[in-house]
């Protein structure tokens, strides 16, 4: 099956939104095994959409309009389609209940423009759109399909997927269900994981696709099958290759974060947590307070960008300061134990850092941080050298640092 | 003039890329006064190319095909232009200089391949492209012009604006300067902004945009002019208007935040700053310790979520918790004297309120916020009651307070 698709709408040929329909209707359709050989834009025209409908049904035998479907004197695709075949505009009962459907569950007055979203080309189909009041067109004629969709992105998508391409089955689409799932990756470098996982990223049902973001990995593992429980089986058993190999890094799945997996084990086991801060100067506690209920395990948090500071509130010696400097894996000790004894809690993180520009030293570069984390009194302390701007590196500080937890609380577990 | 655009790239048909250069291309003919009646779409095919500038020239004076410029056997669009108009393809010397001279630059060996983007339709002019390996093509043929332009669009869009729009001045394109400035706004929310300008909301040039963001608003100048000069002048006339009613709320311009402002007036006069914050877990000092330098006058922060940690780290009085509760003007303003007294500075920010989902009441709901300042003793507190999610509390939160320091600097100052 070959399609042609026209886009209709004069904002796009302005330029005043991106044509998004676009890529997602390219995709589907291949998914579906159905050529796209072209894309039309032409503003709201009846002529230009009725031309471009003529030339479409020239050389494709699906024709996708987008667009032009409302209540407005510019909505024309269903005026353009009905005079490009020559067919009567008549009402139909299932594109009415649509439109008064939704101003009935609105509780809002209906205007009488918006009727004419029930006129459709004689032998038409409606196309149930529950996002909005302009049914969809579906169209058999003369051996060619015609299919009119709405503009509105969250109108047009699921009509694509729920209406059209069952409609189209008859006529050899493919019907795939996708099934995604990420597994989310800290505490090891992007080529770490690519090297773990090289022999499995040229697979190509389930296909498995490595994401770096600023200090975390993500593997989002996509296959395609004809129901649900095939393509989440495929999925599970390409996911159990990957734990065997990177199970100490796998934090968690799709929408898990590190301060959200940390605070749901810290609020399991009722342990409670205290952060001292340097060069990320509160984006820990912050992050660890964007969670929901973080209250109850989080009791206080300091950010300590003076030395001062850090002798007075946590009791950081001042020797150790001198002689080791504030950046030092000394002092990130120091700061976690320090926190956690005058908070009194059961955790205590500290970090100290270079967040950069200035600051550093051939010694001691920009980027350089040491993490401590206090355990009920059993420490232990990670350096790490970023790459990147000042907000990066007090970005994957954080990480390392919410990571260093998730590993500790792992660790006490088992 | 009317124009038509021609995208090539099979991998837009199949949804792998947005097509970008299609918006871009609108706006900017849209402000050159050109009319763009048609987008077509096709892939890197040489008889669907061929086929889409064969019916574009039969509607259009001006036909841009963007893509299909490089070294591979995809890449047929001068192929396809030459063979729509029946001319053969000749090495261009400023086209093989394109070439020759991007390899050069990068001492890298250049590939014969490369050489096929030398040459172009008989006629036509080579268009510069210093960002990549293939010119552009101008072509004038029997009273039509075409052009060619590179698909990426950091090829695509300086070629269009820098190349082939003044290419097109003596067909009646307008060039124009557009200029643009934005005014940055806090302390008011976005109806009173709308209230104070809604009579120059309507003016043509310079256009006045307002957008609203969560804790701020911002004003969008636009003026088109023939020169830099006069677009903006043009937006400096409508600015003082602007600031003579709203000055007051607007803290900077452009990129400017509320914390680079505050951190610039902090530095500049050599004052110090501590934060305690309860609701906002540790946003505002991750806020104020993003600005490169602010080590020099951000001395400290604490993250005082639990009422144990106010009274023994800010001195918050127990019976003034008890009585008040956490989320009271009173807390707010013994936070803000109690971390400035504890860090040693000249100011100090106290935050207390409840971020949400849980923990609100009828009395104190979710998004009731208290913020308190104490600026070398003398204590000013602000009352809020955000709406949002707890994220976007915390935020509008952090806007607020930086908000309430920026003014306190400004009536210091005055």
């Amino acid at each position: 099956m070959q399609a042609e698709a026209i886009f209709t709408g004069t904002e796009m040929l302005l330029g005043q939104i991106v044509n998004t329909n676009a890529a997602f209707l390219g995709r589907e359709l291949a998914a579906a095994g159905i050529s796209l050989y072209r894309q039309v834009v032409v503003g709201d025209n009846l002529v230009r959409i009725r031309e471009a409908i003529d030339n479409a049904r020239r050389r494709a035998d699906l024709i996708i309009v987008s667009g032009g479907l409302g209540p407005t004197e510019d909505d024309l695709s269903r005026e353009a389609l009905a005079a490009a075949l020559g067919l009567p505009l008549v009402e139909d009962p299932a594109a009415r209940e649509n439109v008064t459907r939704y101003f009935a569950a609105r509780r809002r007055p209906m205007t009488p423009n918006n009727l004419k979203q029930a006129l459709l080309p004689a032998g038409a189909r409606a196309m149930d759109n529950p996002h909005g009041t302009a049914a969809g067109v579906f169209l058999e004629h003369e051996g060619k399909v015609y299919a009119l969709l709405p503009g509105p992105p969250r109108e047009f998508e699921p009509m694509l997927v729920n209406q059209l391409l069952p409609r189209l089955e008859p006529y050899g689409a493919r019907r795939e269900i996708i099934f995604s799932r990420v597994l989310k990756i800290a505490g090891i470098g992007e080529s770490g994981v690519e090297e773990a996982v090289k022999d499995l990223l040229h697979s190509d049902n389930p296909t498995l696709a490595p994401l770096a973001k600023p200090g975390e990995v993500t593997l989002r593992l996509t296959a395609r099958a004809k129901s649900q429980e095939a393509a989440r089986s495929l999925t599970a058993l390409l996911e159990i290759t990957i734990r065997e190999r990177l199970g100490d890094y796998i934090f968690g799945t799709d929408d898990d974060t590190l301060e959200s997996v940390t605070g749901a084990i810290l609020a399991a086991r009722h342990l409670t947590l205290a952060v001292a801060e340097s060069c990320t100067g509160g984006l820990l506690a912050h992050r660890v307070t964007n969670i929901p209920g973080s209250s109850d395990y989080f009791l206080g948090g300091m950010v300590t960008y003076s030395n001062e500071a850090k002798v007075k509130f946590l009791g950081v010696e001042p020797e150790v300061l001198a002689a080791r400097g504030a950046v030092s894996p000394e002092v990130a000790a120091a700061m976690a134990r320090g926190v956690r004894q005058a908070v009194g809690t059961d955790i205590g993180i500290g970090i100290t850092g270079i967040a950069g520009p200035g600051g550093g030293s051939e010694e001691k570069p920009v980027g350089l941080v040491y993490l401590g984390i206090d355990f009920r009194g059993q420490v232990e302390v990670r350096r790490e050298l970023f790459m990147g701007q000042r907000e990066n590196i007090k970005w994957q500080s954080t990480q390392s640092a919410l990571y260093l937890l998730w590993r500790s609380l792992r660790a006490q577990c088992e």
